[in-house]
C-alpha cells in the first residue's frame, strides 16, 4: 500500500531509480528530529535532492524533465513527506512553479525556464500569494515593471535560484504574475520563519526594493481570464497539501509501529504478555491505518483525476475541471484529518516515554498542524456540501 | 461518482442494459417504503430482477452467463441497494451461491448448476452458516446423506429454487457443503423472518425432515482443506455486504438530497432564505457524501484486488488471498459506518416532517443497523490492526 | 447515578412514593414493545401515570400540588422515560402546559387551573406552536375570540381535558395564548399522528371550527411584553427534551446491559468465554455510559439553575434568565447526541438476535431520532459559539 | 463557569484571596510562552506560588494549614493550569506528597512534615513510581534502611526541599514509602528532563547513593495492606491529571478567544464582514466550550465525592471509595480528551499566523499530549465499562 514503485516508471534520464529514492528517504529520515529542532535553511538536504534528479519531474518531456504523471509525482512527495513533509513541501512547490511557467508561460518562457530547471537544477521560490497585496508592479511603458513591497509566507525562496511572484498593479487594480531570479539586485529573502512545524520550509518575508521586472518575464496578466487548463495550477497546489497530509499520516503511523516494535510494554493490568497483543492497541492501529488508507485512496483518485485532465489540454472545459477539483476538495479534507488524528495517535500507541524532546515525535503532529492552516478545511466542507445538496460544483479560484 | 454504466460492459446475452437497470431500480424504489411496512416475501420484485437478467451476472461465461467483473457485480448490487437493500442482498446472495459452486464445485456441478441458473434463472437460497450446528447430515454409504434439523437466517430460501447448505456430520466432527432443490421432499421454509429492518430478505428458519442428500450434489468436504482461491467465497460475501452498506449510504444520501430541494425551509433563526443556503446543512452533506465516497473507494478497491485474485484461479497463493481480505476488512469498516452515519444524519437533512410514518424514511437506517450485525466489526478491526502494528495478514476463516 | 429518589422529598399528598414511581416504571416497561408497534393512544398507561400522582408535580403547593424542584420533576420525567420516552413526554408536557398557567395566568386563571387539575387529575395537550398560525383568532370585542383553523403536532391533546393554544389574531397580527377544554364545542382532535417514533405521544392535528374563546381563558397576549420569567416556559420544555433525551440514553444502556447478560455471548474469535469479558464490548459499555453520564450531569446542572431562577420569581433578571438557557442548550447538545449514540451502539452491544421485530429495540433509537429534530442542533449550537467565542448569551425566543 | 471564586473560601491565614490569586495567574501567564520554550526549572514562579500561599491548601486545619476541600483545591489547580499546566502540576505534586503524608503517616510524622509545610513553605517532590524498581532499599535491622539506585520521572523534586518516595525492599519483595529531605547526602537530583511538553515540572530523573532512612522516616511499609482511605491518595492523584487537563482545555478556549478577538479575520469566501460571525467559527467554539464544560462538569462532581469519601475518615469502605474511582474515572476520560481537542482546534479558530513560534501556541496541545500519557485511557475505559456492563466497580490499584 505504501510502497515506493518509481524506479520502473519514471525512466527519463534526470528521474530518480527506485533504490535511489529509498536511499534518499533513508537519509533524510536520518537527521528530521535534530533538523525540526534547529529549524532553518536544510542545504545539504536540498543537495541530495537535487542530486536524486526529482527537481525535474514535474518538467515535461519535450523539455527535458520526466514529464511524470501526476500519480507518480505525488507518490514521491508522499514518499518524502513520510520522513519530513518540510522538505517534501519545498519539492512539492518547486513542481508547483515548474507547472506554473508551463500552464501560464508562453513558448520562449517555458522553453528558458523549464530547459533552465533541467539544465541548472533550479529550486523554485514562491512569491505567488494574491491576498498578500504589499508588493507593487509600476508599469515601466516596455511591458516591464519596477517592483517595490513585501511578500509573506514566500515558501522555498530562501536558497532557490528562481521564483514566481503576484504584483499589484495599481494601474489595472489587479494582479500580474512573473518570474525573477531570486538573487536579482534588489531582493532580499529575510531568515524569518519560525514557526511552531514544518520548520524548515524556508517560507519567510521577501522584500523588493525597486526591482527591475522584463516583459518576458511576466506569465499572466489578469485582464486575460485564465484558461481551465491554466487554473489547474490551483488543483496542483492543492494536492501537493493533500499529499503531505497523507504523508505525514502515513509516517507517522510507521513511527508508531516502528516504536512500538522496539519499545512497546504491555500494560501492569493488561493480561498481555506483548504490546502487540493489546486489544485495544489493535483497535487504534487499526484506526491510524483506515484513516491513511481512506485518504491515500481518495488523494490517489484525484491524481487520477487531474492527469486525466491534464491530458485534455487546451480543450480541458470548465465542468470537467470542476470535477477535480470536487475530487481534490474531497481528498484534502480526509487527508487533513489523518494528518492530525495520527499523529496526536501516536503518542497513545507509544506511551510516556515517546514524549522525550530529543524524539521529537511531536513533530508529525506539528507538522500536520502548520501545514493544515493554509486555508480553511471549512470553506472546502462548504464546497462539498454545496455539490452534495444541489449539484453545483465549485467554482475556480485561489484555494480551489 | 454514482454513476450506474453497465450497459456497456455487461454486454453477454443475459445482462440488462443501462436503460434496463435504471428502468428496474425505480420500479423498486416506487414501492419501497409500502414493502418495509409490510415485510414478507416479494416475490414480483423478485420476478422484475430476474427479468432484468441479473441472475446470472456471477455466472461464468463459459457456462452461458455474463461473467461480469466483480467490480460490475458489486456497482449492480450497490444499484439496487440504494433503493432497496433488502432486494439487493438477495440478489447478492444468489451471485454467491454462484460462486460457492463455481469454486467449490466439481465439473459437473458447475455444469448442472450454473447452466441450470442460467436456462431457468433460478433465485438461490442460502443456509450455509455453519455456526448454526443444528443441521444433521447422517452419511448413507453411498456418499450421500440425509438431512435433519434445522438452519436459522436463510437469506433468500423462500420463494428460491435452488439452496446451498452446511451440515454437520457426526461422523467426521466437520461440516459438509452442499446443494439442493428447495423443493425437495422433507424441506419446510418457514415464513418466520421479522426483523426491524433488511424485511424482504427471506432470512427465516428452514427444517429438514430425513431430507435426501446425493453424493453428487455435496459440493465439499471439510477433510479437504479448501484452496485459496476456494476461500475467496468468504471474501465475495464480505463485500456483497460491504456494498449493500455502501448503497445503503448513497441511497439515503439521495433521499435527504431529494426531500431537501422539494420540502426544504431555512429555519426561522437561520437568517438564509432557502434551505439549501444553510451553512450547516452545507456541512451536513458534506460530511454525509464524505461518508460515502470514501466507503465507495475503498469498496471499488477491493472489489478491484478481487478481481485480480480471481483472474488467478488455482494459482492464487495463500498470502495474496490475504491482501485481498485486509482490503476487504478495511472497506467493510468504512461502508458500515457510512451507512449507520449518513442514514442517521438523513434526518437531520431533512427535519421533523419527515419523520412521518409512511415515509418510511428510518428505513435506512433500520436496513443499515440490521445488516452491519452480520459478523462483528470489532473483529473486523482486530484483524485490520493487526496488519497495522505488526504485518500480519488475515487469515482465512468464516468471516474473513 | 440512575437512581430514583423521589421519595424523600415529593411528600406532597398526591406525589408518588418511591415505590409506587418504581412500580409505575415496571407496568410502563411491560407493555412498551407492543405498544410501540401498536402506537396510538395508551388511554390504560396514562391512567397509571395519572394515578401514581405525577400530574400535579409541577403545581405550586399554595394550589394543593407538589411544587416540586425541577430537578425532581426532570429525575421523574427521566424514570420515565427510560422505558417509555412517548409517555414520558406526556407527562412532560402536562408539567409544561401547568407552567404555562404558572407564569402567564392571573391569579384567577391559577386558582382555576391549577386546583383544577389537582381536583381532576388533568391532562393538559399543547397546542401551542407560534411557527404554525393557520389557527385564527378573530375577537368578538368583548375580550374573547372565535377560534377557526387548524394546529400541528398537537401533543397530548387526544385524551387531554384540558389545552393550551397559540392563535394567530389578525387585528394585531400576533399571537395570543390560551386555555380552552379539550371538550369545548367545534374542537376536534384527529387520530392522525403515525411518525417512525415516539409513537404514543398523540401528536395529531386538531381542527377548530369556530370555537368560542372567552376572555378570561386568554392566557397571555402579544402587546404585552413576556417577563423574564414567563420566558422560562421556554426552558422548561426545552428541558422536558434534554431529559427525555437522558432517559433515553439511560434506557437504551440498561436495556443492552440487561440483553447482554441474558442473552450474550462471546464470538468465536474473542478468545474469552463470557460475553461481559470482551475487551471491545467493555469499551464499548464505557463510551455509552460516559455518553448518558455527562448529559445526565449537566441535564442536573441546568435543572439547579432553572430552579435557582425560579426561586427569584419576578425578581429575574433578562441576563440571569439567559445563563440558564446557556445551560439548558449545553445541556441538549450532549443529551440528545447520546440518545443517538447510545440507542444505536445498543445493537452493536448485543447483536445481530437483537433486532428480532418484536423485541422493539430499534424503539430507543426511532423515539430518539423523532423527539430530536424539535428545533435544530445546530441552532443550539450556534448560541453556545456566541456566547464561548464573543461572551453574548442566547436570548429568549420561541426555541431558547 | 470558569469564575476564580476561592477568596470567600479558603480563608485560613495562608490561604490566597482571590484577588491574590487572579495576580498570581496573571503574573505566570506573562512568562508562559517563554518558559515553554526554555523548559528548565522555574525558581522564580514556584516563589509567587509560594508567597501566594498555596503550598499549604491541603494541609489539614489541625496542622495550621487552609484544609481546603477538594473542590477548592482543584479549582485553584484549575486556575493555574489555564495558563500553565507545568507550574500547576508541581503545585498538585506538592498537594498529594502532603496527602500522603496525611493518610500514611503517624502522628509524629503528621506533626513533623505537615507543620514543617506550612512554616517552612516545603515545595515537594515525588519519586514515588512503584513500576520503577530501581531503587532498592536494605534494611539495617532498626527500621531503617540505606537508598541505593535511581528513580525517573520524580516530578518536583529538583528545587523541592523534601520529597516523598518508594524503594524496593529485597527482603520482602516489595516496596516501602518514605520521606527524606531532598538534600541528605547521597541524593542527586539531575537535570535530564527535556520533554515535548510539561516542560517545566522538573520531572527528571534522581539518584540515591547509600543514601540514609531513618525509621521515622518511613511511611508506609507494604505488608500493612492499606485502609480505603490510605487510597484515596491515588485518587487524589488521579484528579490532579484530571483538572489539569480540564485547565488546559479552559485555558486553550480562551487563549483561542482572545486571539480571534484580536486578530481574526474572515475568510475571504466567508461572506461575513467580522470573523466572530463566521457560521463554522461559532460551531468550533461551541464544540469547543461542550468539551471543556462537560470535563468540568464531571471533574467537578468527582471532587465533590472525593469530600465526602475524605470526611467519612477511617470509617470510609471499600465499595464507598470505589464508587468515587469511577467518578474519578468518568471525569479523567472526558478531561483526557477535551484538553487533546481544545488544544488542537485552537489552531482552527486562530489560523495560520497563530502558529509563528514566539507565540507558542502549541504549548497547550503538547502539554496535553504529554501528560495525558502517564497511564493508559484504555484502561480507565475498561474499568468504566466493566461497571457499565457488570456493575463491577474499579478495584483500587496504582492508577485507579
Amino acid at each position: 500500500m505504501y510502497r515506493i514503485d518509481l524506479g520502473e516508471r519514471m525512466n527519463a534520464p534526470h528521474g530518480p531509480t527506485r533504490l535511489e529514492l529509498t536511499e534518499l528517504v533513508a537519509a533524510l529520515r536520518e537527521t528530521a528530529e535534530a533538523r525540526d529542532r534547529e529549524g532553518g535553511h536544510a542545504a545539504r538536504e536540498k543537495q541530495l535532492i537535487a542530486d536524486a534528479g526529482l527537481l525535474t519531474i514535474a518538467v515535461p518531456r519535450e523539455f527535458g524533465g520526466e514529464g511524470a504523471r501526476w500519480v507518480d509525482v505525488y507518490e514521491t512527495i508522499r514518499a518524502l513527506a513520510r520522513v519530513d513533509s518540510a522538505l517534501a513541501h519545498l519539492l512539492g512547490f518547486t513542481c508547483l512553479q515548474v507547472v506554473s511557467v508551463t500552464v501560464w508561460g508562453n513558448e520562449a518562457q517555458r522553453e528558458r525556464y523549464l530547459r533552465g530547471t533541467v539544465a541548472h537544477r533550479w529550486w523554485w521560490g514562491n512569491a505567488v500569494n494574491p491576498l498578500d497585496t504589499r508588493l507593487i508592479a509600476h508599469a515601466t511603458g516596455d511591458g516591464g515593471y519596477r517592483l517595490s513591497g513585501q511578500k509573506g509566507f514566500c515558501s522555498g525562496t530562501r536558497g532557490s535560484q528562481m521564483m514566481t511572484l503576484s504584483a499589484h498593479d495599481p494601474a489595472t487594480g489587479k494582479p500580474i504574475f512573473a518570474v525573477v531570479p531570486t538573487t536579482r539586485a534588489g531582493i532580499t529573502v529575510h531568515d524569518d520563519w519560525d514557526p511552531v512545524g514544518q520548520r524548515q520550509t524556508d517560507s519567510g518575508s521577501v522584500s523588493f526594493d525597486d526591482v527591475e521586472l522584463r516583459d518576458d518575464e511576466v506569465l499572466h496578466r489578469s485582464e486575460v481570464p485564465p484558461t481551465p487548463r491554466a487554473t489547474l495550477r490551483t488543483l496542483v497546489s492543492q494536492l501537493v497539501l493533500t499529499n503531505l497530509f497523507v504523508g505525514i499520516a502515513e509516517g507517522a503511523l510507521q513511527e508508531a509501529r516502528d516504536y512500538v516494535a522496539k519499545n512497546g510494554r504491555p500494560w501492569i493490568h493488561s493480561n498481555v504478555t506483548r504490546a502487540a497483543d493489546d486489544p485495544y492497541q489493535l483497535h487504534r492501529f487499526a484506526e491510524m491505518r483506515l484513516k491513511a488508507v481512506s485518504a491515500e485512496a481518495l488523494a490517489t483518485r484525484a491524481a487520477q483525476a487531474l492527469d486525466a485532465a491534464w491530458e485534455r489540454g487546451d480543450s480541458l472545459e470548465a465542468g470537467e475541471r470542476a470535477e477535480v477539483a470536487l475530487a481534490v476538495a474531497e481528498a484534502k479534507v480526509l487527508a487533513h484529518r489523518a494528518a492530525l488524528d495520527v499523529s496526536q495517535s501516536l503518542f497513545d500507541a507509544c506511551g510516556a516515554r515517546a514524549t522525550h524532546g530529543p524524539l521529537a515525535l511531536d513533530r508529525f503532529w506539528r507538522n500536520a498542524r502548520v501545514h493544515t492552516l493554509h486555508d480553511p478545511l471549512d470553506y472546502k466542507l462548504r464546497d462539498i456540501g454545496r455539490f452534495a445538496l444541489s449539484g453545483v460544483l465549485p467554482e475556480a479560484n485561489l484555494y480551489s
